[in-house]
């Protein structure tokens, strides 16, 4: 057996980097923690030159992966070259030659976990994905071990930074959503296409690794309903506001005994004393309850070369100790539940409703008798905000079922009197009633 | 081997009792997360009578310690009666035979934890101590596992929900010190003799343990600088809410490369904005600053029958995993470094100082020339609040060491124009200048 632990590395970008460059400097440590010294040794990549012009040459640089998945003398592969594919086929290879995998890749485990984690239990090896959810937020791993007693009754994470940080901009300066959209892109924050997390699509992957963890299920994209942010505009954040909430992009997963699993990601109005809602700009934040435990909240940046690498390189170390003390799928992936999944509509919450409607007398009543013909019960009312013909009347409505209030929208949708229906945010409080 | 893993329990108290309900109630999906069922066999208390009515006859009682520590059958023994001794003899005993010890002992593994984790070395067992710092928070895992990567270079924790409770209340409803003192004891969230509490010597035990792991040293009681919330008042917290901050009892350890590690529990003003800030009532939180993760935050229930359970029962599948895979001795206590203490008159913060003088011209001048004579500078003074012939004055200063503090207040002390020195708060800020 080599004195040492031998990893290599699949991509050199932003995280990769950051993982090269945390192993050189708190290698003594690190060696220290693990008992063998953990030694990157093949590094694959585009571009031969760039790597050894970045990383000097104290590593073997190649740009045929095969050199990495099929050396013998590898014991881990960290694979840090995002997308879908190849990465899931590269995990696949390693992993079926015994190889230890760590990723921080989140469409490839939210996609594809279930058959990679058999694939790894087959073959006795681990994989590992601190970094997919989060970036440095330790959560995969206290929820796999130090919470491990607790049955988890919900999870609520602010898990997409591009999303917080416009939020964030739109609560603090009144930006509007185009402005702020603008900024994000200006200063590289949000891509130029930004439908993965302004859609919350890239938030729906988070939720559905973290659903599995929490519930020990095999959950899927399609299991997730998906709202992104796209028309929440500055006064909605306002009127939120009055009513004593902040607006955040939530991915919300919580396991109902009766009527299941229901996951989401929407715009949420909640509590401005919630710990969630103080957590702003590219802060992450994942607020746990369960049955032991209460309620807890991890906090953290949620991306980042160094944070996701400080997640990467700690899950190298756990793989490493596995391997050192032959304890290889030593926390397997427990999604030994029976799947069921709430159906969207069946799901139960408060809503905030802005609608833009004529300005004109009887209007109100028409609305209401709506509401109450569909038996969604109104909490608060705010009519203001004039813009000419039209005027902005915004409702909060008790708990309702998402179907008894999509049939009220419907039927409000074809009203005369209603412009058109602006924006909608889920409510998420204490009472939830 | 047995097909399942034996567990003995020393205590069955508030804790002890939910770790058995905890055990009880989620014993499925534990077996199934573990590998093995973990079967709580053995119960040490005082009164045989009062367990078996709470608890049933699923369990064998005795009032013999020696019956658990030294039954062969027993895989695992959890320490749950408190105290320094003969809790830590107890656990010696049951490490010298070999095996693995859980507790939520913070008493024994802030003053004994090198001794026995020197015995745990030695005769190749774990002890593991989740439950001991911050109740349910998941925060001693994260460190040895998923931030592992990092070189920490600071802890902030609010890690005493009595004080925390006692500061919230100040701070909403602008009770007084006594006013709140006497509530939360008549509420039981105090005890009747309150300094371990208020006096900031439980967080100082805390505070040992969460340094000791952060910074992988030996670090004992006497290394901390201990002050308490006595002296805080409601104006105190009034005063520096007009200045942006709250006011939070918070242990504070610092790595600084050049003067060594300090760790102080100290009142401290934190702008509002900081996550900490807004950690509330029995609410623990522990915000840790690493080279790799930068900036993260666990929240939790600090104390209580369940958070507790939860971080036990998480210790013991630990402790049973490494069982089952004959990893014992797992992740070591790796305190490999030499302590470098920085003595407590060498470190360098802002303070907040608020001064009860004399209602009459020129005082300001002579206090103001007796701090700009020791170096200490001036960055915000409030003077308001008359008190008849007395006025208090506020001074919040620039960083300055605590022995050019120290030498400022021992003159004003003797200033004629000095009534007392009131109340003095540690200021933590970004900047800290």
């Amino acid at each position: 057996m080599k004195d040492y632990i031998s990893v290599g590395l699949l991509g050199s970008g932003t995280v990769g980097g950051g993982v090269i460059k945390l192993l050189e400097k708190n290698a003594e440590m690190i060696t220290r923690k693990v008992g063998k010294e953990i030694k990157l040794t093949k590094i694959f990549g585009r571009n031969l030159e760039k790597m050894s012009a970045a990383y000097g040459d104290a590593y073997e640089y190649t740009t045929n992966v095969d050199d990495v998945l099929n050396d013998p003398e590898i014991d881990i592969v960290v694979e840090l070259i995002g997308r879908e594919h190849p990465a899931m086929e590269y995990m696949c290879q390693a992993l079926e030659n015994g190889k230890q995998v760590v990723t921080a890749n989140k469409d490839v485990i939210a996609h594809y976990g279930k058959k990679l984690f058999d694939i790894a239990g087959k073959h006795n090896a681990d994989i590992m994905f601190e970094g997919a959810v989060c970036g440095g937020i330790p959560i995969i791993g206290p929820m796999k071990s130090s919470m491990a007693a607790n049955e988890i009754h919900s999870i609520m994470g602010i898990v997409n930074g591009t999303t917080n940080y416009m939020l964030s901009k739109m609560t603090d300066e009144g930006m509007d959503y185009a402005t702020v959209l603008k900024e994000a892109q200006d200063k590289g924050y949000a891509e130029s296409d930004p439908t993965a997390d302004v859609g919350g699509f890239d938030a729906a992957r988070k939720a559905v690794i973290l659903a599995s963890i929490a519930f020990n299920m095999a959950i899927s994209m399609k299991d997730v309903d998906i709202n992104g942010i796209e028309s929440v505009d500055a006064c909605d954040i306002e009127y939120a506001s009055r009513l004593g909430y902040a607006v955040k992009l939530l991915a919300i997963a919580k396991n109902d005994p009766e009527n299941g699993v229901s996951i989401s990601v929407s715009p949420t109005m909640i509590p401005k004393k919630h710990p969630l809602a103080s957590v702003s700009g590219a802060y992450n934040a994942v607020y746990v309850n369960g049955d032991a435990i209460g309620e807890a909240m991890f906090l953290g940046l949620g991306a980042g070369r160094f944070p996701t690498a400080s997640s990467v390189v700690g899950d190298i170390m756990e793989a490493a100790r596995n391997l050192i003390n032959n304890d290889k799928g030593r926390i397997g992936y427990a999604c030994y539940k029976e799947k069921k999944i709430c159906s969207p509509e069946n799901n139960v919450f408060p809503s905030y409703i802005r609608l833009s409607v004529l300005d004109k007398p009887g209007v109100l009543a028409a609305i209401a008798s709506v509401f109450g013909s569909q038996s969604v019960s109104i909490r608060n009312v705010i009519q203001t905000n004039e813009r000419g013909k039209t005027a902005d009347l915004v409702f909060v409505t008790h708990a309702v079922s998402a179907a008894n209030l999509k049939m009220a929208l419907q039927i409000l949708e074809v009203l005369p009197v209603v412009d058109k229906i602006s924006c909608i945010i889920r409510v998420e409080d204490s009472s939830n009633g």
